[in-house]
């Protein structure tokens, strides 16, 4: 059977890996953005830190997939870095909100636990001033870059064929250049998904994030050990670390396919890392980007058929990284079943 | 007579042309780098706004050569931006600071007036809060991008050979890809210009400057319409009416050939601008960027033969672009008198 992907992010090479492992014929078509929410991302894989109270559906997912990406990460020769995450409160308000997190996740049966300011310090000497905070040793990080790269290195040595395609066609329109019809089209665009499909059309959102990625230079305090979280004024930051520095995200804007980068998204990230990390000053910008990723109402993603021929795996929101393997084997198990290919 | 110049930026470049005009045999070699003074520049042409007391030679040349701009930009090609400086004072202290400046220019027969707070806001409605200003009416500015590339353009019309060249040789070692030798080198290397001759090893220095590209979006205000200078916390900062927006700049570092740019150069930069300019959080980051200034002990530059054969044109700190025709000039006139060339 001949599989098309629309899509050449972490969904898409996912699941064009797993396909083509499978057996199946693998077309991968990309639009080729540097946009794209997998490629602009921090690499946290942190189930947990994400979670809140209504999302007990995503958090499940998101802990089943942290769950395959030891041997995921394995097969495709990529690093996980056992990073652990701090949620730190800044403020009062944080620690209630910490507390009620922690009491959530006691609930859930997750592993959490509360950790003073001088605790915090003594695990990273950079913090600033901050109260107390959460200590969720399960989360780990993986350099997402690296990940597409060696996704794509793996898809090319399992047969997968690259298309590119500029042009947003409908997934019925979207002929792979090689010319051969497929048996099944994958969508998996991302953001871009939503032009895709009608079905998807009032379901999946872009929800733009601007990033920055730090390096450390000489004289600067070493880069966090640990993934960094806070909320300072109100706007979530985090610091992931990474080979000679650390990402540093994140904005989000629901204003369409804007992919500029602000002035103020930029001030905005520097002004609230510096609370958290007062020794940014003397890291280097080494990159400033904006990514969209794929919103849906309920931040849970729609891995499933929309019509005989076509299935859909997006909408996974800020958790793309994490959940790539579930989605992937989500989706061969819909191949596989196949009652509703056509 | 066969004449290497080392060195592409905008003082390397004029020279060349210049030369090559005049029916020398020139070839330019440039080593490439990213963080060229003239590629990096906001493209200011501003004698007056940069004077002060001390820097006569500096002010007279930068307004000899001022005077030079309109034919070297006519010939080139380039559009020169009539924008004229307001130099706007952001506390009392700065009010007293610019009394000064304009006293002294006075003093000199330069025109610059003093203009309200209320008058720089019907100016400049984008304006924040200052105090008052000088506005100086003769100030231009010019697409320092557009000018590199309209001189490469006129360089090779006139039969100027471009060579490149990563190694930093001292100049008696350059020899050209063409392979031939020849008579007369002009170092007009900026900051790397003190690697390439002994005499030149403890006058040039590398001035780091930060510079941010700013693009207007929609929603935003519009971008100023002339030059603005301010002092904020002690820290000079300038706008550069571009198309489609304006370069944001610049900070200031002594420290060697390190070309980062840093996390706090751009939060100070972002900082100070949102003071002067309160619309900038709009913006779109479009790019950040650090060059190396060639500073000297005296803020004015070195034209003149360093030995036989060896001629430099270099150490223009801020005001290279200004100083371009100048500077092309007197080295002709230079290379035309020859008592000093081997």
């Amino acid at each position: 059977m001949r599989v098309t992907v629309l899509g050449g992010g972490v969904i898409g090479l996912s699941v064009a890996w797993y396909a083509a492992r499978a057996g199946y014929r693998v077309v991968v078509v990309d639009h080729g953005s540097p946009h794209g929410g997998s490629w602009v991302a921090g690499g946290m894989l942190a189930p947990i830190t994400e979670a809140w109270p209504g999302d007990e559906d995503v958090l499940a997912l998101g802990v089943e997939s942290l769950e395959l990406w030891p041997e995921f990460a394995r097969a495709l020769g990529v690093a996980l870095s056992p990073v652990g995450t701090l949620a730190v409160a800044v403020d009062r308000a944080d620690v209630e909100v910490l507390d009620q997190l922690c009491a959530y996740l006691g609930r859930m049966g997750r592993s959490a636990s509360k950790v003073t300011g001088r605790e915090l310090r003594a695990l990273e000497p950079g913090l600033g001033p901050v109260r107390s905070g959460l200590s969720v040793p399960g989360d780990v990080a993986v350099d997402n870059r690296a990940l597409l790269r060696a996704l794509r290195e793996a898809c090319a040595g399992n047969g997968v064929v690259f298309a590119s395609d500029t042009a947003s066609d409908t997934a019925s329109d979207t002929a792979p250049e090689s010319g051969s019809e497929s048996d099944v089209t994958v969508i998996a665009a991302g953001a871009w998904s939503r032009d895709l499909h009608p079905a998807l059309r009032d379901v999946i959102r872009p929800v733009k994030g601007e990033i920055l990625r730090l390096s450390a230079r000489p004289g600067a305090l070493p880069p966090p050990r640990h993934t960094i979280r806070a909320q300072v004024s109100g706007r979530p930051v985090y610091l992931v670390p990474r080979e000679g520095g650390f990402v540093l995200g994140a904005t989000q804007y629901e204003a369409g396919f804007d992919g500029d980068v602000t002035v103020g998204g930029v001030r905005d990230l520097l002004r609230d890392a510096e609370v958290v990390w007062p020794g940014i000053a003397e890291y280097g910008l080494a990159e400033v980007a904006a990514g969209f990723r794929a919103g849906s109402p309920d931040n849970a993603p729609v891995i499933d058929w929309l019509e005989p021929g076509v299935l859909a795996a997006t909408g996974h929101h800020r958790n793309g990284l994490l959940l790539a393997p579930v989605t992937a084997r989500r989706v061969l198990t819909l191949l596989r079943e196949g009652g509703n290919s056509r």
